[in-house]
């Protein structure tokens, strides 16, 4: 019985460990700058989520073929780090997943232009799949995530971004993706639309869930184990839900304050104390991670028209998984 | 008979407005932010020069059917768009085509956001037309453009770049986008492979002598007419067709000193001025013009399996424009 992320790795490490050579091998270039980019970024920590995603989900809808799965697998993984690497230089980041960012060693030109390869070949790779769907899926990911992007530059130090502004970046942000790499492994694995679209609402929910958590973890990590810096959405002028609900919940005062922290040039650590302290004060935190919680018990409900099966029970331990992280 | 730039541009007059409008309409998207930017840079003087191309191809194949070409003509102009935004911010330029650039006016965050959302749409709409060949063309046009980028960073003030080196630049960054252009109307006309070919062909030579004679002019222009700042690759160190030569010949001492003024942080007046009088000496410009001249030679004798015909007699015509862009 699979039932943590532990179990999870452990079920499918081999598969994992083929998917990681697929990925490393799938960079096909003699640019020596873009191989060493590359291979930093994609070796700094990545968790693999979105290709793991993807193989459980080819194989919970039957895929049995093991060749486009791992080439997919691949494609997302190369979308997410290209999209990490333009992030990276958009918000003038030092540091990723506890190391020195790309751009901070190498620079935001190689950062950029190492990005533009990524997609570029993760395109490549996808078209010579010759599945129609597969590239309808991918293009449209793609275009929804960098119009993402572009909003989320958009509401920078907005203190008036809505909840329903906030759900469409991380739908476009986390959302699409997460989503595409699930449904993309019910498309290669020929099933019917019934599932094809269960696991389309799951990868979304799941997105959601593990959004609003990495959001919350900014205000609360452990710091050392996460490899995050407090605080780092906040000193971006990037208002995210447990802020959201404390500017709701502030008092004209308040409100004022954290208005002019979210706009401050820099971030002092009293201002990020007083952030915190209001969220604790009106207990924002919990509230946004009960929201989490919701996304994730109603990823798992999509998954209730599969019977049982190790990919399913992975599936059900990743959705629990992601809104336990801090621990 | 069509002889001249403005005899194409007169002939073609309706169907490039019909270019035009698609180019426009095909944006689509909410997000004010990319349609601003967007707008801007499509709208800054741009001169279509692939979606001519790629027009003028489908049509030399006997293409009659009037939305493909449309579609694609768009597509590659999106892709060399997004090349712009992305370029001008690695080279921190302040000014193209005599105008402000996009990244001096938004910030380099929305230019290179707004450049992967052109990248994206571009993606979205060829893979619409589900056409495999297409698509194949596309993902490894984008895949060398992007492997070129990188390779340009890597020969930055790199005063033993080689004549090899400097073609593999070329190629990368204009010869692909122009030749795919043409391939591209080859395929959606059905043409037979050794058509297909020849058109692939003229547009990989047309690219080559497009950008040697663009890179003379950093030189040699009229700076008020084609709205160039001279000495504008010399600032940014990139070493082109005219210095390759310019340095083969020279003396040690000239040598010495080319090589201090590109690694220079800052180019003086008379940095270029010295630059510019080696390569009169030794009448490199003119050197590099005669190979930009036998490349376009080159490239209209490609069209010689085509019978004569408006599109034959425009795509020789463009051969011939792009050697005399100074006059």
């Amino acid at each position: 019985m699979i039932t943590t992320i532990q179990d999870v790795l452990k079920e499918f490490k081999s598969d994992m460990e083929r998917m990681e050579h697929r990925i490393h091998e799938s960079l096909g270039t003699d640019v020596e700058l873009i191989r060493q980019v590359s291979k930093y970024i994609l070796g700094a920590g990545g968790k693999r989520f979105r290709p793991l995603l993807h193989l459980l989900s080819a194989r919970l809808c039957g895929y049995r073929d093991h060749s486009a799965e791992y080439t997919l697998g691949g494609v997302v993984e190369f979308i997410h780090t290209a999209s990490l690497l333009h992030d990276d230089v958009i918000d003038e980041a030092k540091v990723r997943r506890g190391k020195s960012s790309a751009n901070s060693l190498w620079g935001n030109q190689a950062s950029i232009l190492v990005g533009d390869y990524l997609y570029s070949k993760a395109l490549y790779h996808g078209v010579r799949l010759q599945n129609q769907r597969v590239m309808d899926v991918l293009s449209e990911t793609t275009t929804t995530m960098s119009e993402g992007e572009v909003l989320q530059l958009m509401q920078i130090q907005n203190i008036d971004i809505t909840e329903t502004d906030y759900y469409r970046l991380v739908e476009c942000k986390t959302g699409v993706l997460i989503s595409a790499s699930c449904r993309l492994g019910a498309i290669i694995g020929k099933a019917p639309l019934s599932q094809e679209d269960a696991l389309t609402a799951y990868g979304k929910k799941l997105g959601y869930a593990f959004q609003i958590t990495d959001d919350t973890l900014d205000y609360a990590a452990d710091q050392k184990q996460l490899g995050k810096v407090l605080g780092k959405d906040l000193a971006e002028g990037k208002v995210t839900l447990p802020l959201i609900y404390a500017i709701r919940k502030a008092t004209l005062e308040e409100k004022g304050r954290l208005g002019e922290i979210l706009q401050a040039e820099a971030m002092a650590d009293a201002d990020l104390g007083y952030t915190i302290g209001i969220m604790e004060k009106y207990d924002t935190v919990n509230e946004a991670l009960a929201v989490a919680q919701s996304f994730s018990d109603g990823a798992k409900a999509d998954l209730n028209l599969f019977p049982d099966s190790p990919p399913r029970q992975a599936l059900l331990a990743l959705a629990d998984y992601v809104v336990q992280r801090e621990m």
